[in-house]
């Protein structure tokens, strides 16, 4: 480790300890040179590393001053825990269906959801692209167009693979339904039953949910809300566990919006290959960054063919449509053929109808748009959380998709917290259901892909009386 | 066995051994009666049997002739041997993978092909719907649509049951990928790892393909080209294997085209009642009826909740849109809950626009054509096998669908058919791959669900004589 980044991990323990607490103005450079007997060179990387983390913010003129979502301590704590625990059976499916089916109901602000607003979509022009392809359709495109799938479909994501640098061949991009089957097929493909599987905590559900109906084990690896994956914990389970493949998100990771820096993502790809253990890189929320650029994805820095990144137009275009894909490296064939198995093929009509769109309807104009109304949504959520939120609640501000990962006061329950929010017309996503061993009890996950309004403020008004109430009610 | 079913088998029998060849008159029934000495009501039926079976037909004032596709010989034999043979463990994909990419060349003549042709339907009045629906959708559909389905689209599949007398509850059918998804996901609701599943033999490849994936154990049932699945062998099989699951077709049975006759179907679900046996039943070719009505599934008679009734409209509507469904019974929420952890859902604009079709677009006016054509295209293909095939072939006629399956002489290899046709520009499916244990190695899957056209009637008359060929080379 560099001195700059010692320097760093030793500040930001700091401020996850509390004694720094949010809001509170850090010391200045010069103070920092005086105390650690550092250069000025390694202060100011310092601190540059942490406002990178999320953890302090420069004011014009005024120094640095701790981020509001910058300490997730309990989360940190607890994950550290199970770093190297024993790989497990994982048995959370019920959990996660109880949580979405009470969340499902009309009426509800939609806190917990795990989808942005369809009213931010362009829907009719799609449903113009959609109309114009199937009147135009060749009938031999049903059976031409099976897997891998519709070419101008895949030329066109291959063409935006290329904007960011990326060549991937053609024939190694397998259309599918949506990212999720993408993901499961990638994991069938080099998985049996039995096999051990790294995923992150706290992670994406649907990942234990496969993991749990293949009969696999998982093998949960920390993340950290500001720089995501902890590679070292990674490390040690690839040392002591027959890990057989990685499900990992690299961008705006779900539930803590954490992004792997670039110089990490390169560290996780070359950890892999040394150890020739497949990555299934779920990058679905890459295309909404608030930064100018795409952050690279893992499979930039991958020369084995290891990395299958999967993503897909749900969450940036055409919620519903159900049209993904993974880039499959190496286990493109395989992965073909579990979708010829198992679905046969995306359906046709809509893979034409996608294809015309990224051609002529604007995606990059529409993206922009997006992002810039994700952005808004994100400091207004923000602003509404810091009016709400009790003393001790800590909040993750990540620089892009749409979720908010909150650490709430040590004893407070979310689960608890979510049947109180739910009779309030309330939902949210309680921690537990991002994790194999249903941890992270006092964290939610809230989600900011809604154009904001006042049944918005008043839901977080809501949930931050609720949390202030469980915060004060004596410790059992 | 009734004195009169025991007569047709013996009967039935004599033709399958080429005792009474193709084409020969049969003894008149004052000749069955003096030689069997039975009743002439027992003549009467037994031959009405026959004919039921598709082994006869009567020719208007001259009697009963042996039809042209009675004797599948070797098929039965075959099967009836591993009738009770131990489950074994499958693989299967290599080889059916090599035979449907050779198949998918443009310019072969796909006789091999699991497809109708794309021309017989509806295409544009499709394409108006999906136009129609896609931009007046409701944004909010995109979360409403999730599992188990669009309402509109589940009322009309109910609709659709009702008029074959069914009553099924609207949240018992979940809205899947096309039927390969639900019939899928239906095998993983109710098996574990190492389960035994019973399959027919032969039958379709992808149930083959998905008890491999899934790490199960096939045990193969025979299949009657006439009367479909051998009941007895099922019900021997269900006392000595621990079958946890059937995947049957019950109405024109792919590869062979049989159907259940009533009465069978009927046995078959009380049989595995008796076992509490769920059973998976494909039915997607019931539309496709030659007769005037959609002969009725099992689904009819089961009481118990164990069938799951598996159909789409890619054979009968919408090739390539990827809309099917499972009436799941007692099963449906776990089938949902898969399909919401695999794949999420089914396209959510195609769902609507094939619900907006049914209602408005006239699908029982095409369906009367598409029976029509493919019926027309039956008796071509019959046709055009009677010129071209050698003595030794038999084949049979099915009453719906759009496959027939031959029998070759017996030292013939389909495989090496395959290979040699393919060469000439004509795909076949050989009977391998519907046989875990690579039988039916005489036996060709042909489709007669094109047009008739030149192209067609050169390449059955190919096929014609490099069977001729082979038949004639001294057998090893």
């Amino acid at each position: 480790m560099n001195r700059y980044e010692a320097l760093a991990n030793t500040m930001a323990a700091e401020i996850r300890s509390g004694s720094l607490a949010v809001g509170a103005r850090m010391p200045s450079l010069r103070q920092v040179i005086a105390q650690h007997g550092v250069s000025q060179s390694t202060a100011f990387r310092a601190y540059y590393l942490l406002e990178e983390w999320g953890l302090i913010r420069a004011q014009e003129r005024s120094g640095y001053y701790v981020a509001p979502g910058a300490a997730v301590r309990d989360m940190r704590e607890a994950s550290a825990k199970r770093a190297l625990a024993e790989s497990a059976k994982v048995d959370i499916s019920e959990l996660v269906f109880s949580v979405l089916e009470a969340a499902k109901h009309t009426g509800v602000v939609p806190l917990g959801s795990a989808f942005p607003s369809p009213m931010l979509f362009p829907l009719q022009r799609l449903a113009k692209s959609l109309a114009q392809t199937s009147r135009t359709m060749n009938p031999w495109s049903t059976v031409v167009d099976l897997p891998p799938g519709n070419e101008a479909l895949r030329q066109q994501i291959a063409l935006r693979y290329l904007g960011m640098g990326l060549s991937q061949p053609l024939d190694e991009i397998v259309v599918t339904n949506g990212a999720l089957e993408a993901l499961n097929l990638c994991l069938m493909a080099v998985t049996r039953p039995g096999d051990v599987v790294a995923v992150e905590s706290p992670g994406f559900y649907a990942a234990l949910q496969a993991i749990e109906r293949l009969d696999l084990r998982a093998v949960e690896i920390p993340v950290d809300p500001q720089t995501g994956l902890d590679l070292d914990a990674l490390a040690q389970a690839l040392e002591k566990q027959p890990i057989r493949a990685c499900w990992f998100m690299t961008n705006y990771q779900n539930p803590t919006g954490a992004t792997m820096p670039l110089d990490r993502k390169k560290a996780l790809v070359e950890l892999l290959a040394r150890h020739d253990v497949p990555l299934i890189e779920d990058d679905v929320y890459g295309e909404l960054h608030f930064q100018a650029d795409y952050p690279l994805p893992a499979i930039a820095f991958d020369r084995k063919g290891l990395v299958m990144h999967c993503s897909s137009f749900s969450k940036t275009l055409a919620p519903g449509y159900r049209i993904g894909w993974a880039a499959a490296g190496r286990f493109a064939e395989k992965v073909q053929r579990l979708k010829l198995m198992t679905t046969l093929s995306a359906s046709i009509p809509v893979q034409a109808g996608i294809a015309d769109y990224l051609q002529h309807g604007g995606y990059d104009r529409h993206l922009r748009k997006l992002r810039t109304a994700l952005r808004a949504q994100l400091d207004a959520m923000n602003l509404a959380l810091r009016r709400a939120m009790p003393k001790g609640v800590t909040w993750t501000m990540p620089s892009g998709g749409y979720f908010v990962w909150l650490a709430l006061p040590e004893h407070v329950d979310a689960l608890t917290l979510h049947r109180q929010a739910i009779e309030h017309g309330v939902s949210l996503a309680p921690g537990p259901i991002f994790s194999a061993s249903r941890n992270f009890r006092n964290c939610v996950r809230l989600n900011f892909g809604h154009p904001w309004n006042a049944d918005i403020d008043r839901a977080i008004h809501v949930l931050g009386e609720l949390i202030t109430q469980a915060a004060q009610t004596p410790q059992r």
